[in-house]
């Protein structure tokens, strides 16, 4: 059986789990609610953010609690503070999800994205969803070799940006420069989600071998 | 006098105190490489980054290195937990400078910026620097007051910001997509490095007040 102390510590890698399926999900819906211009679900994302806040919040009430109490050394130490950086990425992730949905609400009930680029949307969303969701598995596991696929992994996401930018910039572009715009911070949003989610696994690289990738 | 333990904590202080340092002249001269296509400026605020996640993980490591000393309880606990996110944060500023100059050098010898536009890129980047600069004294003051000023100091760039979209989304708009596509990412480095340096003076009245503007 495990002492408490122990137990503390797994319950808050549970927590930094538990949040990246809810920054998953918020990436997910933002997605949807970006291409489908769907009003209801970009608001349900924007307030549904408190809920990544809270967590955040809970993550550093308990490491600060654990320090307290505990005063942990060594492997411990670097574990909890590992916590910690990552709570902090995961709120971030969760603001960026809200960028996309404040986006989607911007210009409902047109849609921010051409018809014709929905598709390249579409997969930055899922390689986003498949990011996170990696990142929380290797958060869980420890498993270093998955945590290092995910350099690799993002790389899918910054083809697509080249990709777009491609046609934003080509001399036909039809949409003019408010869609430019538009797609210009909505694909730097999901950018920065993915590398947000190679951090974490950095940190779990980290934590598990005391190297950084 | 003070005990070597204050001591360290103090010189973690000044730590934080010299990374905004760092990070104002880097804005500074990634502004100047922006607005004048100074493409060995931007070089250097690009390769210079480095002393700013140097001295990250040197506060990183004073972090581990004064918990597992001393443990520390209470408020020095809070402080030193403050110390780390703040580091972070900084370093995240020192990274959007980089940002900045990296738009300077792919536009290199153009110009980013088309002329008519740059007194505004001139205020923002001047907004930046008294933002971070003010942030640096009430990190080293603990000043509530003047830490609550940045809340609204911030609200120029926001201002700022809005006039810039108001020109590019013009139906005379004259500099054609990449120009807009430019502007659009360059505005938002702005955007988030003032932001960031509102989050460093929200640490000061968290820790000063234990309380969350």
């Amino acid at each position: 059986m495990r002492d408490t102390y122990h137990e503390e510590l797994d319950a808050l890698t549970d927590r930094l789990v538990e949040m990246t399926r809810l920054v998953r999900s918020a990436i997910s819906r933002a997605t949807t609610a970006l291409l489908d211009s769907d009003l209801g679900l970009a608001e349900g994302v924007i307030s549904g953010d408190k809920a990544v806040d809270l967590a955040h919040d809970e993550v550093e009430a308990s490491v600060l609690d654990l320090m307290a109490r505990q005063q942990p050394v060594a492997t411990d130490l670097r574990k909890i503070i590992s916590a910690l950086r990552m709570a902090g990425v995961l709120e971030r992730m969760g603001d960026l999800a809200v960028h996309v949905a404040r986006t989607a609400r911007r210009r409902h009930p047109d849609s921010a994205i051409p018809p014709e680029l929905r598709d390249m949307f579409l997969e930055m969303g899922q390689i986003s969803e498949r990011l996170v969701t990696k990142a929380g598995s290797v958060i869980a596991s420890h498993d270093v070799p998955t945590a290092l696929e995910l350099e690799s992994d993002d790389d899918a996401l910054d083809k697509l940006q080249r990709q777009l930018f491609t046609k934003i910039l080509s001399p036909n572009w039809p949409h003019g420069i408010e869609a430019a715009v538009d797609i210009t911070l909505a694909q730097r949003y999901y950018e920065r989600y993915g590398d947000h989610a190679v951090h974490l696994a950095r940190n779990v690289v980290y934590l598990a071998t005391g190297e950084r990738p």
